[in-house]
């Protein structure tokens, strides 16, 4: 069955029906609007826009992928803010000849990755489109930290980064390729990993600064750098085997991956030199007077992704 | 010059610059989240999806009006829950051909609809689309008050609207039918006024229910029907005279764009039969057992929109 067969109304109350909500949601789907609990009294709010053939490709990645991926990068900035994720919402455009099955796994992908953290897909909306679409808005509890900033980093302070870098992007390369043998990088590109608790972690163990790795290290740090007046100065780095071996095959530098390449959803932090931090974090460099990303001569590599010129 | 040749970067930069941040922002644009206050202790959500060629026409509409509407049906979605507006995010797909001066003015209109409910256009994220997408999210504030669903009508409440009814509808068949002299309905359509004061007001009167009425009256209040488990009976309908010598005009049925017509956001509330009515609420019918609205033997005409049958 198609969705166009199924109806608008159809689809929303199928919807609805696959997504149970959590304790955090007051009132979920169904109503002009839905009500989450709020117990800060601040609620963080990030948004993205996803479009199939640009962000996704429904030959390359599974729905259940897909909607797993659209939650993750969302849920991610929550958690790079040091916040705790409470509710996903999602605007959704949907051709007439998609299989409901299609979007069923889509739904269950973006419930089940909201449900890692405790959030909840709350709310939404849909409308017929030529391609897919995804809206996706996510919204956090800050539990009484104070949010970290990108623009609190002081010459000094380490650099850390909790979750993997270069991987999705080396999966990326890998299904250009059509190269196979590298299942976990291609897993990889096709979901991420963030590693969502050690946003909260780091706000509470002091983090001067903090963002998600989406748009390559290089450029991500390059916005802490710009937002806090510092400079960052990273230490050598070198590339896990998998890595290593799939940029062989490829021809390719795992380095330049493991720098420039985006959509692993690290998190990237700056801490007071004297924290003690979990071994979650590794220490990638450190913070000192100047600006810009100094990375041993690479700093002039492709320094990730633009949207217009990309 | 056109969004491609200023860049992604350049693009956000520009969109930031043009929204000042009101009271109800901690944190705008420019982290990896916003973060808004929300002094309730409940936050208020509410997304649509909006697509060039389904929702809105650049050669219909002018890019602030398209800014406007898309802000003003989600936020009058936020003010029929009886909640006020504090936060809007867009997510933003555009053609790298887009005129910059475009997007300045789509952003002015959102900034400007938002203005009226004193809240802020406070975060969003913009990717390059081959026509304009537009993923809105509104957020809003309870002030202390019960929150106002569809589920609350009871046997022996009236049913009162504020704002207007058929008269987007009007505007888009004039347009459709490319007949002018009617400036005020093409107007309504392409830019709704919904009431925005009047949800928290009702809310405050005591409203049982209330909805805003976005795919038609009737349909709209079927909502409200299946959710209390009531039936609705509408008195007989009255077209104001432009209404009706448009209609005149293209041989169509004012009571029909009355009944049927959606996008004009009025809000449809329920109150307690004894509750004396501010002006801005006209009383339109009663709530009775049963099922289903009633209206005259019209109950059977085309009943609002379908986006997958539409």
């Amino acid at each position: 069955m198609t969705v166009g067969e199924l109806g608008e109304f159809g689809v929303v109350s199928r919807i609805s029906g696959r997504l149970p909500q959590g304790a955090t949601v007051l009132l979920g789907p169904g109503d002009d609007a839905a009500i989450l609990r709020a117990p800060d009294g601040r609620v963080v709010v990030t948004t993205d826009m996803l479009l199939e053939g640009r962000h996704f490709r429904r030959d390359w990645s599974s729905p259940y992928e897909i909607g797993r991926k659209a939650a993750a990068q969302n849920l991610s900035d929550i958690s790079a803010m040091g916040a705790v994720g409470t509710g996903l919402f999602v605007g959704l455009g949907i051709p007439a000849d998609l299989p409901v099955a299609w979007l069923d796994a889509l739904i269950d992908g973006l419930r089940d990755e909201c449900d890692l953290v405790g959030a909840s897909l709350a709310g939404g909306d849909v409308t017929r489109s030529a391609s897919v679409v995804l809206g996706v808005t996510a919204l956090g509890d800050l539990q009484g930290r104070s949010a970290v900033l990108r623009s609190g980093a002081r010459p000094g302070d380490v650099v850390a980064v909790a979750g993997s870098l270069g991987r999705s992007e080396a999966g990326l390369r890998l299904l250009l390729a059509g190269l196979s043998g590298f299942d976990d990088l291609v897993e990889a590109h096709r979901r991420p990993r963030p590693p969502y608790r050690e946003g909260p972690r780091a706000a509470a163990l002091g983090a001067t600064a903090m963002l998600d790795v989406s748009d390559g290290l290089l450029q991500d740090l390059g916005h802490i750098c710009a937002a806090s007046g510092v400079a960052i100065v990273l230490d050598p780095v070198e590339a896990p085997d998998d890595l290593a071996a799939a940029a062989k095959a490829l021809g390719a530098d795992p380095v330049d991956w493991i720098l420039t390449g985006g959509e692993d959803h690290a998190l990237a932090a700056t801490f007071p030199s004297g924290v003690v931090l979990p071994s979650e974090w590794r220490i990638v460099g450190n913070v000192a007077e100047g600006d810009g990303v100094q990375a041993g001569g690479r700093e002039n590599v492709r320094g990730g992704w633009d949207h217009f010129r990309g």
